[in-house]
């Protein structure tokens, strides 16, 4: 269990790309549908874990990960997972943190955003020059929303 | 991940308390209220999991299992969980099978329901006196099902 500090922001051009030290592909389903917690299973490269993760918006809620069997998340995935999200993250360091960087594929193509996981709220951080508009309160960028009313639907809306 | 096969029957009169081996109070929750599958935090005893299985009725379900910190769970059930559900469960041996029966309370209290975990659909076991209709089809039955329509709500339904 832990309590997830996190914020989130859109992304300006292109700038990043050169600093990227890492990037995976995810695979990502959700196990349900609303309620109160989102159940995701997600498999990074060959690492699958179910995680809990509160369903309130803002930069700090309850989380909860296990990992489990690569078997069990590709079972879970294909038979049981709605909402569908395959991106791929990219690490990329900026002073002493490390941002995340999703680029989605599918129905969210087009969509890249950075996350930075923090040790606190008030906590403060290198803003790299292609960061844009933050956009942690905003709940349509969550992943579970994502799979729902993905970015291609958002201009129609 | 493994493909459960159940069945579920209700309970005839007091004959099976004498045979109880075994018993011990659980408390769980659910963290989703519909979908493909359910997803449910168990407390039994002091130990907890967290468990996945299709939402589909009948005898054959996948479903999957793993344990977590107990703190965890506690939190999970506490802040996350809907539909809680508190029974005992009584383990009774009955030829070569052991019998789980359920013995529910609050909102659900007077239920009393038998399973047994079977290696085959075909499998054949042995019927004690105690046990009354089979109700494994019946989806009212399913403790996610009795967490939002309880026992005590059937007769005026």
């Amino acid at each position: 269990m832990a309590i997830e500090i996190e914020r989130k922001f859109l992304v300006c051009g292109e700038g990043w790309r050169d600093q990227v030290r890492h990037s995976s592909p995810m695979a990502q389903a959700y196990l349900n549908d609303a309620g109160r917690a989102s159940v995701r299973v997600r498999i990074e490269a060959e690492q699958a874990t179910l995680n809990i993760k509160q369903a309130v918006a803002g930069a700090q809620r309850l989380e909860f990960e296990y990992p489990i069997p690569l078997v069990d998340a590709q079972q879970l995935i294909a038979e049981l997972g709605g909402g569908r999200i395959e991106k791929q993250r990219h690490r990329v360091p900026v002073g002493e943190q490390v941002w995340e960087i999703d680029e989605f594929f599918g129905d969210n193509a087009g969509l890249i955003v950075a996350e930075i996981e923090l040790p606190s709220l008030q906590a403060t951080f290198e803003r790299p020059g292609w960061l844009g508009d933050e956009v942690t309160e905003d709940s349509r960028y969550y992943n579970h929303a994502l799979a729902q009313h993905p970015y291609k639907d958002w201009a129609a809306s």
